[in-house]
Parts: C-alpha cells; sequence; structure tokens
C-alpha cells in the first residue's frame, strides 16, 4: 500500500512519526510545504521540511516544541553579539548544519528535493520527503500596523512577531510559476491512501495545494483522501491557524477546516472534543467524518491516530 | 606617531597584542593577509584576519593556537555526520558567528574592508583592521604527489594535508589585478613606524606584499621599517615556513627570513638564541640587526618585543 502525506510542520511530524509505524516507512511519501522557507544569514533554512526529518529521524525536541534535541544555540547568541540583522531567528548549532550543508548545494544548482533526500538519508530517514516544489516560493502577510499595510515574510509574522498583527490577506509569492517536485504528481496518482496531516490549512496545506496541478491530483484521487483536523475545540493545538482561517473565510473549527479541504475529502477525522460536530460536518460537506483522540501525546497515540485515519478509508 | 603593522595569523596576532600595549592602539593599523581566505560550507572565511581579532579582542584561544577561546565544535561534528565535503576544516559555533556575519554582508556588495572594521567593532577593537585588499586574492600551493603535480588551495595543504607534501611552486592567484583596500596606502606612506610582524615571509607577509603598489609604498619609507624573525634557530616558531621558504630560494633561517624584505628593512629583530647571526645579517644585508627575546610567551614578552622592535627605529 502506498501512502502520501501531505505535511506542513506542526502537527505533521508528529502524526508521520505515528504513520511510519502504522504502515511500512517505505511506501509513505511526504509531501511538504516550502513556503515558510526563509534565507537566514545567507542559509537556505527550510522549516517544515527540517520539522519532519526532525521528527522521523527522532531528532526532534519535543519539549521545546521545535528544532533539534540536545541543542545549543551558541552561534545565534554570538550573531547577536554582532547585531545581525537576522539572529531574532534562532538556528541551533546542530541545525545549523543542516543549512550549511543545504546552501551550498542549492547554490551549485542542486533540487531542493536532492538536497532533502541527502539530508533524509543522514538521518537514516527510510520514508520519501519531497518538497512541494523545487521552485521559489514564499508566503507573504499582509497586516496592518498603525493603520499601515505592511507585507511580512511568514517567519517575520511568525517567530519575529509571534502573529500579533492585524492580518489583511496572505499569498504564495511565485507559486503560480511553481512546478510539483518530481515524483509528486506521480506518488498521489499512484497513493492507495493520502492523509492531510493535522498540519494549519492555510498556510501549511495551503501552499502545497497551490502549487499548480497539486489540487486537481489530489481531487482525482479523492475516494482515498483522509484529513485529520488541526483544530481541536475550536482552537489550532499549535501554531497560529486561528489568526489566518478567518482571513481565508474559515471558521476556526473542525468544520472550518474540513471546508478548506471540501473538494477534497472522503473521510475527515475529528478529535473526540468535536464528536458532538460529526453530524453537521457530514451534512454540511457529505464527507465521512469520525471522531478519536487525536491528542499526539507520543508515539503510541500518533500511530493509534494513524492507524484510525487509514482505518476510515477501509485501508 | 602613527603604527603600520604588516600581519598575518600566526605570530603577527601575538605581536599585536603586546603592541597595542606598547603603543596608544588608536594609533596602529594592522594591514592583515587575506590570501588564505577560504570558501567553506559557502561561507567566506577569512583565517587571518579573524586571528588577529581574536588575539586582539582577547578572543583567542592560546592553548590550541587557532580560533576563538571556550568554542565548541557542534555544527562541524554535525557537518561531518552529513559528509559535507568542507567538514575537514574545523568551524567552531562561535567562530561560525563570525563567517555567517560576513558572508551575507559580501553578498550584498559590502567590501571586505567595511566588514572587517564592524567585525572589529563588535570585539572592542580600536586598531585599525585592514584587509590588505577587498579584491580575491587566493594562495594557491602546487604539490608533487605520484610525480603528478597538483595545485591546492592554500587551506587544504595547510589544514587538510598539513603540509607533508613536496611542495613545487606557489602562486598568489588574482594578485596582479587586486587593489591595496582603502586607507593601506595612504597609512603606509603616513606610519611613523612600519612592523613586519613575525609571520610567514613567504605565504603570509608575501602575500601583502604582492599586491601592486604594497611593496613599493613600504619601500619609500624604508627608514621607518623593523621586521622581526618568524625564524628563531633555523626553524618557524608556528606554522610551515620550513617547508615554503626554501621554495622561494629562501634559506631557513633569521637571515634568509630578513632577506625576503632585504629591500624593505631599516632594521631586523632576531631571537637571543641567534644573536650570532646578527654581524652577518648586517654584513650581508646592511640592515641594522640586534637579537631581544622573541618567544612571546605572555601579553608582558609579547609588549616588551614591541618596543624593543620600535625602539631599534628610534621610536
Amino acid at each position: 500500500m502506498e501512502i502520501v502525506a501531505l505535511a506542513g510542520g506542526i502537527g505533521a511530524g508528529k502524526f508521520l512519526r505515528g504513520l511510519v509505524r502504522a504502515a511500512p516507512e517505505a511506501r509513505i511519501t511526504a509531501v511538504v510545504n516550502t513556503g515558510d522557507d526563509v534565507v537566514m544569514h545567507g542559509l537556505h533554512v527550510s522549516p517544515d521540511l527540517d520539522s519532519v526529518t526532525y521528527w522521523l529521524g527522532d531528532a526532534f525536541d519535543r519539549e521545546r516544541g521545535w528544532g533539534r534535541r540536545d541543542e545549543t544555540f551558541r552561534a545565534t547568541e554570538e550573531l547577536r553579539a554582532f547585531g545581525a540583522p537576522d539572529a531574532w531567528f534562532g538556528l541551533g548549532d546542530l541545525d545549523l548544519a543542516t543549512h550549511l550543508f543545504r546552501t551550498p548545494l542549492l547554490a551549485a544548482g542542486v533540487p531542493l528535493s536532492e538536497v532533502t533526500a541527502r539530508v533524509a538519508a543522514r538521518f537514516g530517514i527510510v520514508a520519501a520527503l519531497v518538497p512541494m516544489t523545487d521552485d521559489p516560493v514564499t508566503t507573504r502577510i499582509s497586516v496592518v500596523e498603525g493603520g499601515i499595510e505592511t507585507e511580512l515574510h511568514f517567519q517575520e509574522y511568525w517567530v519575529a512577531r509571534r502573529a500579533r498583527d492585524e492580518v489583511k490577506s496572505f499569498r504564495f509569492e511565485g507559486v503560480e510559476a511553481s512546478r510539483p517536485a518530481p515524483g509528486v504528481l506521480s506518488a498521489i496518482a499512484g497513493a492507495d491512501a493520502l492523509v492531510i496531516c493535522p498540519s494549519n490549512p492555510v498556510v501549511s496545506v495551503g501552499p502545497i495545494l497551490a502549487v499548480p496541478g497539486v489540487r486537481e491530483a489530489v481531487a482525482a484521487r479523492r475516494d482515498r483522501v483522509v484529513g485529520v483536523s488541526p483544530i481541536v475545540g475550536g482552537a489550532p493545538l499549535a501554531g497560529m491557524a486561528d489568526k489566518l482561517m478567518p482571513v481565508a473565510g474559515l471558521e476556526v473549527s473542525a468544520l472550518g477546516a474540513a471546508r478548506a479541504y471540501a473538494d477534497l475529502l472522503a473521510a475527515w477525522v475529528v478529535d473526540d472534543e468535536d464528536a458532538p460536530l460529526v453530524d453537521s460536518i457530514e451534512g454540511a460537506l457529505g464527507v465521512r467524518t469520525a471522531a478519536t483522540d487525536t491528542i499526539m501525546r507520543d508515539d503510541d497515540t500518533s500511530e493509534a491516530l494513524a492507524h484510525f485515519a487509514l482505518g476510515m478509508l477501509g485501508a
């Protein structure tokens, strides 16, 4: 059975950790958002790809909730002493190695998808990790500040300003001209199960589906698509989906999140807390919906959730 | 009194540490070799500039003999796990910050001399640190391996292969087209004392003097030039001058080192161990020569040596 997962960073890594226990890892392809990618200190940083890599490579810091375990931040602290403009973005010393490995390869013309495969290999990851595209796509958030609209890089909005600004709109710069990375469309077309991970539907899964051809390819496999709600009890478990979903015209609820994928889903998984919504979601969207424990406290609960999601496809 | 020092990495940093105690730091300009500069993991590394900066900024690791004190090497160790091609070159985590600060500025078109001034400011250095040139100059070493001549970057020859190859020749790639960095020629012209630090005469001071106009500018001030021998008792105190001086036709001795600067020196300082050579150096080169303790064990002995050298100019 071939499985494709559409993955952001928050939630997706945790879910994938269970998925590779619920199904053969070698049969799993994770298509990962790169709209958050950013150049910091001249280095190409791919936050979602790296989160997923560190999760699957068992190198993620679960306590901190981002970056690598047993991490130190000596270079970043020193960059702050230099007054370096990008030092608000904390790059760990171990994490830096990933970016120092990636950046010169990209500069030499090696596509991101190839570099990603090499990084994954270093962490012993058997699943295929694929960026949504090898082309540059950048999520930009327009915010209103003192009455004036300013456009921020997603990382600036999220990490530097902690999502405190009033958001006017967002866009995925470059996405119209981007092409799916090699293997993305064929993996989707050949998948027995497609899982939309519990990631931000607007800025994590949204960019993946905005790459020309991807949404259509997923829709063509609609009977094999299951999604897991990132919204539990009307709030995201992590991240800033509550700030961005309304901008996209989506209610911050398990129903609102399902609506983002209304044309794609055969099945939808919500948390037990949202069990009362099951009927209304099925009624509104015609999508088979069921509730289970979606709070991934450890690999066991992640695995159980993955089993449940695949089970909804009869897989 | 304005002082200009021509500086490599090895020996120069230690000497400059004494010089800034022997004379007002604000009156000192160090013109530093950049022939050893190298791109590692896409980062612009300036080993001699950084050595001098860390020495003057009291951040140098005197025990290890290179790099920063209290350093860790987590990113480099991790890069080794990645199999990164440049991981033989040990970049410390604190040291990385210097290169991460410098590289994007250079990429944005800021000249190396300006970046160097900003790095020096972060370390509270009052003396002017100036690269010999803002243009790319690269020291290349031709070695013979299994009967075949191969050209290596200086760092490859020195750090990766520990100077074990038989050297056929060397060159300073790009030096003909290079121009002295802003301020270099005027500092030399206006100096009351010019000190050639106890650095490798071939690959440390050699590249500085090879930048068009520099050697002539120093020669024009010959009556104000004093050098300190990097060779003591027929061997370099550090580095690989013993391997490279013969290739340049220089005997590995305090006399051979003086010969490299025969057209430039008013005075020459040798170690007490080489006191027996004083007369023959004066006889052979017509350069006022004297012996003192040149072994810089600490800042006090460095300061005494700097006083002695300046004293030979009557300064």
